[in-house]
């Protein structure tokens, strides 16, 4: 049994790590920490947790550092650009370190975070040694990190969706398009405009054409599962709706092929993968269907005479978009079961 | 054709003003003021306005005073103990004006308002002059009135559904429960964790048990109407949903009466009010179906074996509850058709 | 390990008995049936069980009887007056029974039954010895029987609402109001007008004012915890939302009491629950805290210068309120933990 | 004033109609027909109609020929391929009509009608005189038609979306991408699986991927735009709202352009527009902003180093998707003022 710290426990990512591990078999010991709350009791800020606490933690929201010092593997769920000192501070100490922001995301390439999220690194030794956490790309690396970047929700659907064909050289790199809509908790607690359910509720629109923080991400994943540069056009758009990602993801083939022959490729690709489900033929990925799971369905579709594979991956944003692929990462990492305190089984509503 | 001045106007109520206003027949110019978005263009804040200004205004958010100085009435849609500075400039520049927040709502009793609200007045001269906007309650004294309180939406409904019966002295006084249901805009354009989507939608509670504001007004409305001091419980809770207001209402009988009695009672009391609708026995007073309307309507029940009276009173908060009912305050002030402007057909769905 | 057997798989309750069974760590094997996709694979009709069968069915729906012959417990999830028969089987193999709908609320009282179900009874006996399966008013007796009927979802938020008080006669027993709200999932899967999102998003109304069959259910219940006549007024209402029960419940108070010493009456009946929080005065029952999970939360608030009580009880209608609490019975009547499966740490969205 | 009949008014679109026309300031009687409830009155289906049939009908649901003999025009709102023996009979009896189903929506062409409706023509003549009811499109021919095909919702929301630059010849034709999106209104008022709230809501996903009969329609207007044949990929996804289309489409520019150069052709283009607003750069098509109106908000973006056109189209499916511009048809058609009855201005929430 470990302890598992959380810093930034009280944001939305968060809280949900909180609901998995406080469930997770393996872990015996929360600490918790906010810098909003901090003092305060998780249970009175979030009151779904009152009597919940299992004996793992009193709630006491404490101070980062304390966190860091109790726990075997601390989860960073911070704002982008501040994980990094965390990330040092657990390297030095021999502890482990997975970041739900975008701070580890891109490796030992600065260049291009700066570029997206304007600021400069400055532990540049626990980005080189840090390693992406997609399970589905990285599995054995995942399992001797330190330090993990926690993938984007966005990114993760889109990159599981043409994994299979990516890697195999299938489709043509030089423009695919992720149109994608994700539910509104992934703009997080802070309450906005545009999360106001006056003014989001029965409305949708996209959102960030153009220039949304996950194109990079995305981009970089698929380049890397084909070896070759990869161009893609990226379109975030939010939903009438609390949780849920999908993307619809548009390639073209380098030759015509059958869904059946896509379909096969997909599902021998992902048979031994424990949360991906590719769907049979003629049926259509949906959200409902991964609420509150750690699963991303996945359906293939072939149209425009066999010539375009258009696919649709589905996922829970705060599980398999966050939390819960932050806690197979952390399965990963000490060995254990993968699935462990993330097999929910989905709600058919 | 007069000049409307809205001050206030980028709140919702202000907002839902201007939508109404904006195809008003008898409105030919509109003057808008913001202390938040002064010197703004209000279709840029609310781009469902843009290209719709349609002559009346060019959309500049100005200063307070100028809307006074332009129009022949004002609205105030402003927090609660802002208004009364306008209403005094206004009587004493011969306009007239309607005031959205609760300053008007309590006549000259200060000392209710001070116990609920925390403030003092300082214009006491406004304050006995001005009339409550319940078209239903006071019509004649509206036409002739220069300064209006404009009813709390919850009481909107929780009156209405009582009236017929108040004013006959057929229900007992000392105990009235009204549980009523409100739609989330009731809680304005300020973003909070209460109307994060995230949290608010898939989820329903009541809150200010015991102690909303709205109390007070409902118990001086019902005691008006009886002739006598009654006794009010009330329990507002929030909708997942944008729009409406649901008021349940247990009010037990002075002597056992047949639902046909008490129906036939409500149909001839709201026999000419052009927003009272009185459902048929057997239906079921239901938001949809006023749903951007200036309706309220109202269905009866009776339980407890003819001993208690349930009424349903159902109206949207925005309209009959707050700016539509402004709209016809103004129609009655200036001898306007009482539904000009406020005769939209509400949507199925 | 057992074996559990659904008739009814493939209704909302049955789906959502097959989603705690199958993380239920007693329940080895499952047997399903369903009279509308008798043949058919449950994955297939609800796609969010695909790959989550866990090796304790394949899924396959077969028929009724086969269920009763597999299954060391059936849970019946049919329409009102179909389970008889199969409990009068599974008495007669030596078979535990769990009824979900009405057939087993009313204990022996045939008369009430028919009255509102309009069903008489063929297997008295089974009657006779059932239980009515609420834990915290039977749990001695729930785990001694062999045929259990489940309360109804809002009949469990309108009695734990009131038990500690009703128990100690605090309350007076001529009316009692319970104003109660329920999401969608309670009209079922069948789909109506009422439950088209069309018209029943964005809208919300009572139904079946008056006449709501919990109502008796209701009354039973708090008169058996008074051990006197309760009369009690239900009005049930619909909310645009999926899941979860809000009950606000009005009692007058034989005498004047604080909400200190309701509180710490409450706090102390429920001492030992699972399943029941009482929340800190000043905090309200909210639906979103208690989703996906088998908690009933609940508030007590003091009104009317301390003659009224007035309690909130939320709960989540699928699971405290019908399949939880079925498993919750299952627990108590093979000596498992009574959490067992059912201790999911509710989401905070 | 003319006569407006509705054959099929008690569907949504049919529904929708007799909200707008009972507004209308040209239409003074309204005739009204059902399959379904001939004989009942459309207010008791319809609650929110109460009280406001405003003398045009008293609600009576006749049958469909008497629609066709009392009316100027008619609009038939029925399952496609049933309008055909109406039109034909409007033709003779010097009547017009709009047919808000496919069945006029192709011309003369019934060989694409049939491949995706699977019915054929009997009254070919129809067809021929037939006009497409876009007015952005065919203005001028509307004014002289007789019979009108109302276009698909999707289809419209695609067709304005890229019409300035089909036209021009900006855009490469052999694949342009429309991912579509639809509140659930668009499922119509039969409920279904599909449209039961507990399912659809907090949900999404796409549907009859490549397969949806709006793709034709679609690559019909588009290639009448261009002047050549478009390859047109169209997949629409449901969305857990009630109203609104959102079309996100991505078509390859013949050369690179600036936003702004493609802005200032889309202002030029639907500067004379009374119901296409285009947005200014930097805004984004939303479709809050539009609802329960006439609008279609159009935004251009620039993405893929200006390679890339993408524009996102916003309307009201029930309005400027289905009944309103099936109004504005009728307007053009009488010479009615185009926007009479259809300049509702658009709510914030």
């Amino acid at each position: 049994m470990i302890t598992a710290g959380i810093i930034g426990a009280t944001g939305y990512v968060g809280v949900e790590l909180v609901r998995l591990l406080l469930a997770h078999p393996e872990v015996g010991k929360l600490s918790l920490s906010s810098v909003s709350f901090e003092g305060q009791n998780i249970a009175d800020i979030y009151p779904n947790l009152r009597g919940n606490l299992r004996g793992k933690t009193d709630g006491t929201l404490g101070d980062a550092d304390a966190v860091v010092e109790e726990s075997d593997v601390v989860f960073t769920a911070l704002p982008h650009g501040v994980a990094e000192k965390y990330a040092a501070s657990c390297v030095e100490k021999g502890k482990k370190l997975i970041d739900l922001s975008a701070d580890f995301r891109f490796g030992e390439d600065e260049e291009t975070f700066r570029a997206w999220y304007g600021k400069s690194w400055e532990f540049l030794a626990v980005h080189d040694e840090s390693v992406y956490g997609l399970p589905e790309l990285n599995r054995e690396k995942i399992r001797k990190a330190r330090v993990i970047g926690n993938p984007g929700c966005y990114v993760t659907a889109a990159t599981l969706s043409l994994l299979p064909v990516l890697i195999r050289n299938l489709v043509k790199c030089d423009l695919i398009i992720v149109d994608a809509k994700s539910g509104i908790t992934g703009t997080g607690r802070n309450p906005t405009a545009t999360n106001n359910f006056s003014e989001s509720g029965e409305s949708f629109a996209p959102y960030n054409v153009g220039k949304h923080r996950h194109q990079p991400e995305i981009a970089r994943n698929m380049s890397c599962a084909a070896g070759k540069p990869v161009n893609v056009v990226f379109t975030p758009h939010l939903l009438p709706m609390s949780r849920g990602i999908i993307a619809t993801v548009y390639a073209p083939l380098v030759k015509p092929m059958t869904a059946e022959e896509i379909h096969e490729i997909y599902a021998a690709h992902y048979e031994n993968e424990p949360f991906v489900r590719v769907l049979p033929i003629g049926s259509t990925a949906t959200t409902r269907n991964v609420r509150g799971s750690n699963f991303c369905d996945v359906s293939v579709h072939v149209v425009n005479d066999g010539t375009l594979l258009e696919t649709v991956a589905a996922l829970d944003n705060m599980v398999k978009g966050a939390a819960g692929q932050a806690v197979e990462n952390m399965n990963l990492m000490f060995g254990f079961a993968e699935t462990a305190g993330i097999d929910q089984v989905p709600a058919a509503f």
